[in-house]
């Protein structure tokens, strides 16, 4: 039987979601505990990697297990087995055809700045702006961003040629809360640091840096190196990731054995 | 020269405030960083001190230090060399007779739970309560510490027989705030263990593990096993210590110098 997981996880203590050489990866912390579970040798399979220190409030992986145990015995189990930075969210039985990450048609992060200073809590999860920043010029400038583009000069990795750079950005909201501001991202998918980058620029013209033209010009020159901005990892979160319809986006058993209904997904930090 | 010192910390990686056999304090690794500033030994003296694992956002503590470094340069000196999750928030030149401890005329803690589960962020900073709990309850119970009492049942510690146990605890409100509630406990001072130990007891009465009658039996036994509760260090902050006003309680020359103005303090987590 296939199953379905949300999980949430603080990213500070590990070298990302995939295993790194030397250090530890979220993805093999979790493959270990499902090994105690089930008995048997453990794989799972990511929608997408997140990088060292970037955090999930609904990263979904799927895997095959046995179904005599409930979702919910799987969710129990999980969570009691694994670390407390690591929280399982759901677990959903899917059709065999469901693939967290080739099913997956829509993606949503969050960037995370803030403007307040010396706070001892919030080191590992935002990302402190000393400059003055016009939010206004910050959302002019996201516009550009909008839409389908090929997004080269904000995938500043070792990408393989064949693959695909044109994404589609549905949104990008830029939120004041208090001391933080939160930046929107939702797309059909991101190039690997585009999120990072992309946030980065945007901070650039809100502190006029570089001005809305120059980020068009960035935008256009389809250059990886042409984009000079990256933004620290532990600002980022992956919030959510869609799927389609026939296959709901989330099913709390445990909700249900409770009694109540909780919100799909909050966002946290 | 007396300077007057406002500390915030995230307690989750410290012994508590004064070293331990093994283990390290944050009084040591202020006392290490100041050393660095006046290259000569360090001494500081704080209001009181927390427990392992419990937090401030506004521990005070003063030392005597040569007036060739100003405010403004021991504040930026000692943030630099603290580690992130210990941030000076203020220095203030004040009069010799000033004394952290001696010279506090109040203290405001707060405590905080959380209904939500499976928040991988949050399991050092929050004391999460599973079953319901009614708040009405708690305030009505709330008002039975408030007041001057004897409070030796709640203070299950090793203390001085010969110290006072009478404290006048001005106000304990409950605050509920998404899925958090928050209690914020101000008074004139506070027994070790005490607001941990009260939080506790506030709980089991919402919770109907016990009712009002007999939190009041358990304040008026004056007996310090009459209270089996204690609530983790995690959910508890020190939020701010009062002196006199002719020692105004916060100077920050680094805002004069930014030319803005903060709040005093703000809760955290």
């Amino acid at each position: 039987m296939r199953y379905k997981v949300i999980v949430a996880y603080d990213g500070h203590r590990y070298a990302g979601f995939q295993k790194q050489i030397n250090s530890q990866g979220i993805q093999t912390v979790i493959e270990e505990a499902l090994k105690k579970v089930i008995h048997q040798p453990a794989a799972i399979t990511a929608a997408g990697r997140t990088d060292a220190g970037v955090h999930a409030l609904g990263q979904v992986f799927h895997f095959d297990g046995p179904d005599n145990i409930s979702e919910y015995g799987y969710y129990m189990a999980l969570n009691t087995l694994l670390p407390k930075d690591i929280r399982i969210q759901s677990v959903q039985k899917v059709p065999d055809h469901f693939h967290a990450r080739f099913s997956a048609i829509s993606k949503h992060y969050e960037y995370v700045i803030t403007t307040e200073r010396d706070n001892p809590f919030t080191d590992a999860y935002k990302t402190y702006v000393y400059r003055p920043m016009d939010l206004e010029k910050m959302r002019q400038a996201a516009k550009i961003l909008e839409g389908t583009h090929d997004f080269t000069s904000f995938c500043n990795a070792q990408i393989d040629p064949r693959k695909p750079r044109v994404k589609t950005i549905h949104s990008i909201d830029v939120l004041e809360e208090g001391k933080d501001i939160r930046l929107v991202f939702k797309g059909n998918g991101f190039l690997r640091y585009q999120v990072r980058m992309m946030s980065a620029a945007l901070i650039a013209v809100s502190t006029g840096q570089i001005d809305a033209d120059e980020l068009r010009r960035i935008l256009e020159a389809k250059d990886k190196h042409a984009c000079r901005f990256n933004a620290p990892a532990k600002g980022l979160y992956l919030v959510a990731v869609g799927y389609p319809d026939e296959l709901p986006d989330l099913h709390l058993d445990r909700d249900k054995a409770m009694g109540k209904k909780e919100p799909e997904m909050e966002s946290e930090s």
